[in-house]
């Protein structure tokens, strides 16, 4: 089959179209023909050399796919070849097929093509898993998205509103908010040109961000936790801005508040598969529904990986890149 | 009434024994005949002048108290005159009258005596709120408990054990492990002569600890951090170690970990009734059974208040100093 390898890390075009052996799905597993992709910022950390797979993935990227069922493992129950379906993965994505543990598929939910929904597994498990799981987001309370469109910026604007909190968001330009600001995202910064701490308390009335999603680390951490609101919950999912900063104690204790660095790719298989429940329970009714929808800004093909990775370091994207096959 | 009184912050001779009005309780209020009164650090903190009383608190010191109910305010069920109780205060202990939130009164365990129920409430609510509600303790975990043969230590070693958690404490004696043994404590690191994180990683078999009890803050949080098993929980009380320290957001990342720094005292009336249901209900009856007991260390007349938060203060002392009426 045809994949996307990489055979030492480097810039995009370390990203090598090649033929390889097609994998074949073991016990509990599905073999899954690909039809879309998801592109993701974990990618580019893998092909930049930061984010090694874990143990046991495919040594290729891609952390999503949707596509239709090609083979089930033994013991695989609840699915049948041809099926379509969407995938989180642990890793394999860019290729034409893809196998992935039986717990983490999800159907395709209704009113979303086949191909759009490769742009919901890594961000919907990644928004439920920390906003609401790790960070327990109540209604009412304020939530902090940092990029707010993108992938995962822009789920979790709208499953924020759709739980009935104000949603605050950080982007880097007046297109990019305006989108913000569509999809529900009532609080607006731009980086570049305010400090989000002072707007969002502003615009918050003093209260301050129950829960902040963060991709930035260390350059964000004093600045979060100034802005946390008594009980906050601060959860970085990356560390585009480093990973070393300096922590007030004092200032996260006056607000009995809580730091927490977590990812969703190096979980065991049995948490992945309770996130991926919890997803289908929770966040496939309101994505059929129409309160939530998949916004994906470019597709490629799985050939052009490299000029989707060069899209989304460029960052002018809104939303999901997708690579087609 | 006899109290002690902080005219202004300094050392223990700030503490000063006076004459002042008794508290009257208002509706949802209960006044206590002090017979003992906890000495806590918190309350070393308040006198130097670094932990200002929350707001609508006595100004006076002290945070729990033992004794017998004097008068109820308006509204308050379920106390009556002259029943023997303990209480949870949000100040003014140190004397020979307190009033306290009805939600914040504990009967006396049976098998305790009355004046060393005042050992019980604050180590009790902090090590319950902290270990069990904020960080989840499970049975088959490691709990590490800084301070061990302080007054919360002894009482994080005994719950830990009760429930099943392998503990590990740091003590800077030889007597305070032996002590901290006896009680339960599996690990036992002399802070002064090992590397706590050496050490207790290579007594867990390389687990490291899934949480943390901490009073140190900033000197320890980097060590703290690196000793984290996967999932685990740091939860800072105290800052004996100062406010401000590096974190590598990349190590918590990688373990999916938590920093969590929290106060029990500046929680309001409704979250401080709740953890003393909590208490009444998970830690009375280990306190019944004889599984967990209060350990005291030395009794003061209330009017050497000031010679109790010396003894404090030089940190020899193992378990609770208690003051007397």
């Amino acid at each position: 089959m045809r994949a996307i390898t990489l055979p030492q890390p480097g810039g995009p075009e370390a990203l090598v179209p090649a033929d390889v052996d097609a994998p074949t799905p073991g016990p509990g597993e599905v073999l899954v023909d690909v039809v879309a992709a998801g592109v993701n910022r974990a990618d580019v950390m893998q092909r930049l050399g930061h984010y090694p797979p874990p143990e046991g993935a495919s040594p290729l990227p891609g952390l999503e796919v949707s596509g239709r069922v090609a083979a089930l493992g033994d013991g695989v129950e609840g699915w049948t070849v041809g099926g379509e379906v969407c995938a989180l993965l642990d890793g394999g994505g860019y290729a034409e097929q893809a196998v992935v543990p039986a717990g983490q598929l999800l159907p395709v939910p209704s009113g979303v093509s086949l191909e759009d929904a490769a742009a919901l597994p890594e961000v919907a498990c990644t928004v439920w898993s920390n906003v609401f799981l790790v960070a327990n987001i109540q209604p009412g309370q304020v939530l902090l998205v940092h990029g707010g469109s993108s992938g995962i910026g822009t789920m979790a604007i709208q499953l924020g509103k759709a739980v009935g909190a104000h949603v605050a968001v950080t982007a880097g330009s007046q297109a990019k908010l305006d989108v913000c600001r569509d999809l529900g995202a009532e609080m607006l910064v731009n980086y570049r040109e305010e400090d989000f701490v002072e707007r969002v308390r502003a615009l918050s009335d003093g209260h301050g961000a129950d829960v902040i999603l963060d991709n930035m680390g260390a350059k964000y951490l004093s600045r979060n936790v100034d802005l946390l609101a008594t009980g906050g919950r601060l959860v970085t999912i990356g560390l585009m801005g480093g990973r070393t900063g300096e922590l007030d104690m004092g200032v996260l204790l006056a607000k009995r508040g809580a730091v927490i660095a977590t990812s969703l790719r190096s979980r065991p298989a049995t948490e992945k598969a309770a996130i991926v429940a919890a997803v289908r329970e929770h966040v496939w009714p309101l994505v059929e529904s129409g309160d939530v929808r998949p916004i994906v800004h470019s597709r490629h093909r799985l050939e052009d990986a490299a000029e989707a990775h060069r899209e989304m370091e460029a960052s002018t994207h809104i939303g999901k890149i997708l690579l087609t096959t």
